[in-house]
């Protein structure tokens, strides 16, 4: 039951629900001497609030964060630093209403069962991508800790639905990135398929349905040699990572399930000498063998389904008295949860990126200035 | 560096290297008064072992493990069980010869960086595919265990190449997809499928190639309720384990990928009363809502890149002069490692499973005889 | 650097520091339907509180507590507890005027280095004992669980300098002890040298100096067979536990340091049975043999430092001059923190013994309220 | 149940039996490109053998380890050593005959109650000093890393029964306390205390009876700020890791409960600068405050209860038909356990400050060699 925990030297304590007074995140090994950029952590909370777009839920938070602990003369001191989001927009009684109503594809059941019934059930409590604020905040701490280091996660929508954006994305031109996805309101990299994509999210939600998709990660400048063998392989970290993140159901690194279906004369990657440098020729690997980074930038898809609450009618039961019922859900919610996942995901990616340098001695503990 | 542990309360410690005295694992957390089923272990090490058929490396390893501790007589006590596997049959002059050039898809570059020159390379050292040796052995022990409350982890090939078994297979009758399964020698279900694989692997094995496959996973008979929201999702844990195993690349779970381009409409499974038992009348979700389980057959499938050793020619580069060269890789090489990784896809999914349960109390630790 | 967390199932993590705005704690692992009993948490931080006789630091904390997560309708969910406490009675400009004085038997000098200056350092910042504010509320949680199964771990002061209360104390009636013991401003169990006590701490405030003591803590009721051989000793981890409270210098458990000089024939405990139950005739181990429970009570005595902070005149140095000083330090000091570290020793043991009891599987984590 | 582990960065994992086949050690985290001094291993192992003299127990092991996987061309490779000793000189007929009898103050009842039986009860399975034999094997490791930062973890004998040696010792000359000590057959410093306490162990040894003692232990040249307040202290971790060796029933740092006595102008140590270093002109606090090294010599003592099992009669129960017995042990057994335990002492607090070391990053970790 004791999982609310993540990472090893920088390390995150989730809590918080999402219709309670707080979300949450208690972060421990930040290292000392941190300047904070408060407009920089806002920043990232803004990309993933609600309520800014008709493509997004109604709910209206503003999402300020609070330090409560661990910065002092605005730098961070070694000790932890816990940091609460308060939920000001909380309106439970569509919850209230229907809580012994099992939600389709939502964790109703096996929470019930797990918790007993005394789990909090409203806007699903600890199940709500809600909790993922606390994601986005130790993110962007750990963000500020790679920026110095040249490490930008960067991700973006692949996908919604069947509008697919297969380019291949170089990230030598990082900021242009950014500033391409940035301008998407839908966080995609491609200006005609951003509109495609923007119309299946419209067009699911007057049919008050939902729509999935998929987001991809780029990870630049990570040095090759971090992670581990075996237990400890940047895949089984990163992965471990996203599929914290409600909603998601699978991942593939670099070329992925394609992979399965090639021949190793196609899929292995040339080492080459480029510039005095060892690369490899193509990234098929996405940037990780043997759980290693190869120095190639670190490249992974992940799934993410449909918004599991929508507003047409399912057939479902009713657990109190066991029998079948009709359900129309009310309450509030995103049409497609792709591009507010675009920032958890980076977040997820850089605490996992920031970790794995802290662990293989790269970024020294008590210094985050120094280099490698 | 700390990373050759895994698991909570079963928890495991991997040693040993390809070409060294040993392959081993300790076992940690096992309930004492478990009958230990020495010809079961054997049967699930054989599954791995190569040399059998003209499919696998021509690696001859008897895979006769030793047990060091943790029994007494024949049963476990409660302390770790140390149990190790010789390397019998090490031909390291194919190393020897090739230390300095780095092997494409291979660890080597990067493992070369992290460990300063000084990994054992023989074999590939600790990034070998022989480390699942513990994995498989750890796991035999979890499904004993597992057995008693009747579920049983089942992997199979559902790939490989192009041959594809699309076929979605009840979990009914578990005891009947095992028997199709291990009469099939790449460990397929369907007998035509199977041929085709066959013939897939042996076509790439003479053009001095390789190829890869994926591998699907089902797991019967858990209880619902069990992992955790948040960084314990049972997906989290499950996609940890797996990509701890050479060679995977991607994971997804029940109908994963597709799930993105689903409307919530499609992909939600509707809960329903059956035999007054609350189940899901479709199980896109994979069994697992949420982090936890639904109680309905945990699904999911695995992508295995081609065997990264190859005999064809290929272009790489000299470490130690820093120059261009063309490989042409001696040794012993799987044309296709996928039919052997099914028990190692089996046991990671074993142990996952057992500590989730073992974790949230529904197996005492004090008694694995007892219920739920 | 990541190390403000403890336990294993029940698991805390803690932050805050002693003139930032909070102190608090996230519990992690408690079961959910337990009834939260406000009044015994505030009881508890009550006990520690300062500012409430003379014999005590005379800055003002009301130390009421904020649940921001984890409890539903009076009731925990399963879901971590996050705790805060305010900090209220600040006043820094004391630290201010000495922040490059090293005080004597503070943390100052490797805090310092540890950090490199970018500690918070006023209050002393994460070295104070105020935060043991969250060990206690913790603790009050644990001892509310413990209580259903009749474990009550009980402190007292057993010594203020040269006054020492050697009487061994049978927890047959532990209702009695802790009346005692309340009735005590010092947390004595004997009414004579409790008013000796007393005097010491006078004395010595009186002379502008501070002095030490020792905690004999008591835990009845713990079923045989709890804790660990090897580093999951019971002593291990209630060390562990006791070390973590600032001040405390030494541990002993059962008849301790004395055991040193004697004999086996004279040290060993005599197994028998008694009213069908077996135990030991005496119980100089303290209730645990090679790290497990034996069934007996615990008992364990600490060793507390003298309260660093004097008021006397102190020869140290200055570190940004690097010369020597006097100092004289302000503020407002315990002269001794014996009597307010009794329920700090209580609330650590508590959460100690009660993870051990969830990690044997004799409490069941989904359910509190079942018996073992 | 799974508390074989310790450590963070540097890990040991504990295996083996008193009479299984071996005892042994996984250790993980050993940094790449460490010469492997086998020499000096099996000198640290000799320190603990028994049979070396009437004055240790009869049982005659030649403790030789064996390698099994982690070094390559007698180098640490960075991968996890595992290492064993087998047990040869094992004469189990002894516990055969007593298995049902609770022996006074071992593990016999309380293990019996954990694992429901199934303990290996030969030799106290894994309740047995010869657990320790792992300790030794990663001490040795650690202090092979740990020599080239000119950190000497350096213990003694202090007393054995009623004979004490109270002088203090300064480690200027650690060559030279290491002679001294290592020419008396108790570990004791001074040559007339090391012949009263030989005379005080042959007496109890004529009486059939067993005597305690303690243990002090001193760590040179440990630069200030290593450990962590609150959970991670080093009071916390060296005390956690002294707790796992059998028969320490105490531990106090630096001038430990004698602090309890004194006042705070007493206690605390002055900060003065000598010779451009800021040291404290005495050192009562044992090197350590807030749980931070101060930079001054780490200085703790054990205590170490007699002998568990002695050959005169002591009344105790046969668990079996739950009646009382007289029992006279039979076997062979350390009239002391004190000389023996020495080394494991210095090797637990290796371990220790190696593991505090690299999680200070001052060791780094992909570089053993490297200087702070």
């Amino acid at each position: 039951m004791t999982d609310n925990s993540f990472g090893t030297i920088f390390r995150i304590t989730s809590f918080g629900e999402s219709h309670g007074r707080i979300v949450g995140v208690v972060i421990d090994g930040v290292p000392p001497g941190l300047n904070i950029d408060k407009n920089f952590i806002q920043n990232e909370l803004n990309k993933r609030r609600p309520g800014l777009s008709n493509l997004t839920s109604s709910r209206m938070e503003p999402d300020e964060f609070e330090i409560l602990s661990g910065v002092f003369n605005n730098s961070t001191t070694g000790a932890p630093l816990s940091i609460i989001v308060r939920n000001e927009d909380v309106k439970s009684f569509h919850y209230e209403k229907i809580k012994d109503i099992i939600r389709p594809s939502h964790a109703d059941y096996p929470a019930y069962v797990k918790y007993k019934g005394f789990a909090d059930y409203r806007g699903s409590g600890r199940f709500s991508g809600r909790i993922t604020v606390g994601y986005v905040i130790a993110g962007a701490l750990a963000k500020m800790i790679l920026k110095d280091y040249g490490i930008i996660p960067f991700a973006y929508t692949k996908s919604i639905g069947n509008v697919w954006d297969n380019q291949q994305y170089s990230c030598e031109n990082m900021n242009k990135l950014i500033a391409l996805r940035d301008s998407s309101p839908v966080n995609a990299l491609n200006l005609v398929l951003s509109n495609e994509m923007i119309n299946e999210i419209e067009t699911v939600k007057k049919e008050n349905d939902s729509i999935g998709g998929t987001i991809k990660c780029i990870i630049n400048n990570v040095p090759p040699g971090i992670g581990s063998p075996i237990f400890g392989s940047l895949e089984s970290n990163i992965s471990k990572a996203m599929f914290s993140i409600p909603a998601i159901k699978g991942i593939e690194f670099g070329i992925g399930f394609k992979a399965a279906s090639m021949r190793g004369s196609e899929h292995n990657d040339p080492w080459i000498i480029y510039q005095n440098k060892i690369i490899t020729s193509k990234n098929d690997a996405g940037g990780i063998i043997g759980g290693l980074s190869t120095g190639m930038p670190i490249e992974f898809t992940v799934a993410v389904k449909p918004t599991a609450s929508i507003g047409k009618v399912q057939k479902t039961i009713n657990i109190k008295v066991m029998k079948g019922v009709d359900l129309k859900l009310e309450g509030r919610h995103d049409p497609c949860i792709v591009p507010r996942a675009v920032v958890i995901v980076e977040a997820m990616a850089a605490i996992v990126i920031l970790d794995e340098l802290l662990k293989s001695g790269k970024i020294n503990t008590s210094n985050c200035k120094e280099v490698f």
